[in-house]
């Protein structure tokens, strides 16, 4: 226990995407720049902002472009800006607006594939690679990722070799990284376990990212398995916000609050500052008019302990 | 992931002893018998039932005698019951109550022992032996465990060599197990891993029942990293009622709804219908007129999937 770890984690911040997604109301430009300054400020080095979908369909999103306006010079400073991308009109909206790297997002399953994009996974990919040649094309970075890697709402368990399948030639493009999703949170430790590992087999050079939600307690817990094998990049959200539109019963992304106090308390650092990042909730609960559902959200903070020998006595 | 695993685990519920004890309203008896039949009957083979302890103090657990003479011919059926005993009037008590087994317990931090019952550790460790010595002159089985055993909200860190010399003599007079316990829920799972191995490594003969809270999302991690150590035994509370009212800032047990909806999915067996499990909730709400907070206790049940190759298409 008293071995000091040093290793370093990194905490993709997806709160303005994956978390104001299906938010009801639309969160003023002006206050997630804000929040995302906020963010940068406790420490992030890499916020996902953004999705190019259909404004009509995701009016949450669709101010992504100006919010590249708004913080591109952060990538000055060193922070890498994320957006999502799913086909070639939203690559070049995002080569547009000036962004250095996008992630490249498909379903592992076909009924989610479906509900989701109603189209097939094939149909998917074809699409995601046109958008490649978009992104290459104006030497724009992507990271590919499957969305319910482990476990679909409609057709239950992903087998890992999907995921693999599914990756391969749209990493063989030149991806920079991949990443697994645990879309609707309703993925136990095994199942993550064993995607992740034929995800990382397949792609050994590969950084991986994990996405995880936290629909039935089982979101750190799956961080712990992850971290055991090796994962050292997890995605998620102020105050655990989010969800997935497509996938009944599915709850929110796991809270980087509790995320990252699971990371300082088992000995990872990830260069944020808790004290400071606690101090963004106001802000994000403002934002979206309701309550936030991490664990530090909803309890008044305990005092981190001394490690033992400097106890109290 | 297609490997089964057919291994048991055994839950052992302490609704009725850890959830009630700091509820403000006293549950009537006969409520309590409703909920130990009802979770019999869901397959519940172990429950704790109560605590022999100053029922000025502690009203909640006055009528620990009574449960006895309630639920004791459930023993007949192959239940175990069990209570708390802190000292040799308790032991007595138990006793007389007609008690086959009890479990003793101890603070394993000073600070904790002092404001938990105003005495130091060696003080409470001599109560214990001598309600051992009533206890074996009536051939009342008897389990040792430590309360704060990771981590104490006053002292810190607990060093996991505490748990092995308190545990060491009270194990030497007999005891039938050992437990350990995160009485606060405030322990990572790198702390009770390494407490837990110590204990293991001390008492390799000893089963050993493993007692979460889950003040911040690590009591799910928390029954992952002892499932990979051998643990096979746990203590929970249906909704994740309770708390310690010795601890400010704890939270409540780990939920036996989330717990065994986590043992079923990473393969482990448990002997307990899930179904009858949630349909207890409500009579327990009722008795205590307040929500649960187990994730299962929040949203709506989602079916289970299909194992692969079984799932929809």
């Amino acid at each position: 226990m008293s071995i000091p770890i040093t290793e370093s984690i990194t905490v993709i911040d997806t709160t303005l995407r994956d978390g104001l997604q299906i938010e009801d109301r639309v969160v003023p430009t002006a206050l997630k720049v804000e929040i995302a300054r906020a963010l940068v400020d406790a420490g992030f080095r890499h916020l996902e902002i953004g999705s190019f979908v259909n404004p009509k369909k995701v009016p949450q999103m669709a101010d992504t472009a100006e919010l590249y306006r708004e913080l591109g010079s952060l990538e000055d400073e060193g922070v890498t800006l994320y957006s999502l991308v799913f086909n070639a009109k939203g690559a070049q909206r995002a080569v547009d607006a000036g962004a250095l790297q996008v992630k490249l997002v498909i379903s592992a399953s076909e009924g989610h594939s479906r509900s989701n994009s109603d189209s097939s996974i094939a149909q998917a990919g074809d699409r995601l690679l046109a958008a490649i040649q978009v992104l290459k094309a104006n030497n724009v970075a992507f990271e590919v990722g499957t969305a319910v890697s482990f476990i679909c709402p409609i057709d239950g368990p992903t087998p890992p070799q999907n995921l693999v399948s599914i990756l391969e030639p749209l990493v063989a493009e030149g991806a920079a990284g991949v990443g697994v999703a645990d879309t609707i949170g309703n993925a136990n430790p095994r199942m993550v376990r064993t995607g992740t590992k034929a995800v990382q087999q397949a792609f050994p050079d590969m950084p991986i990212t994990v996405h995880l939600h936290d629909t039935y307690n089982f979101g750190i817990a799956n961080v712990v398995t992850t971290l055991e094998m090796g994962i050292t990049r997890f995605d998620a959200t102020l105050g655990g916000l989010g969800g997935c539109p497509f996938a009944p019963g599915a709850a929110g992304n796991i809270g980087s609050d509790d995320l990252i106090h699971l990371l300082h308390r088992e000995g990872y650092s990830t260069g944020i500052d808790t004290e400071k990042l606690a101090g963004i909730r106001p802000t994000l609960t403002r934002a979206i008019g309701h309550p936030l559902s991490s664990k530090l959200s909803t309890i008044p903070a305990v005092p981190e302990p001394a490690p033992i020998g400097r106890a109290s006595r």
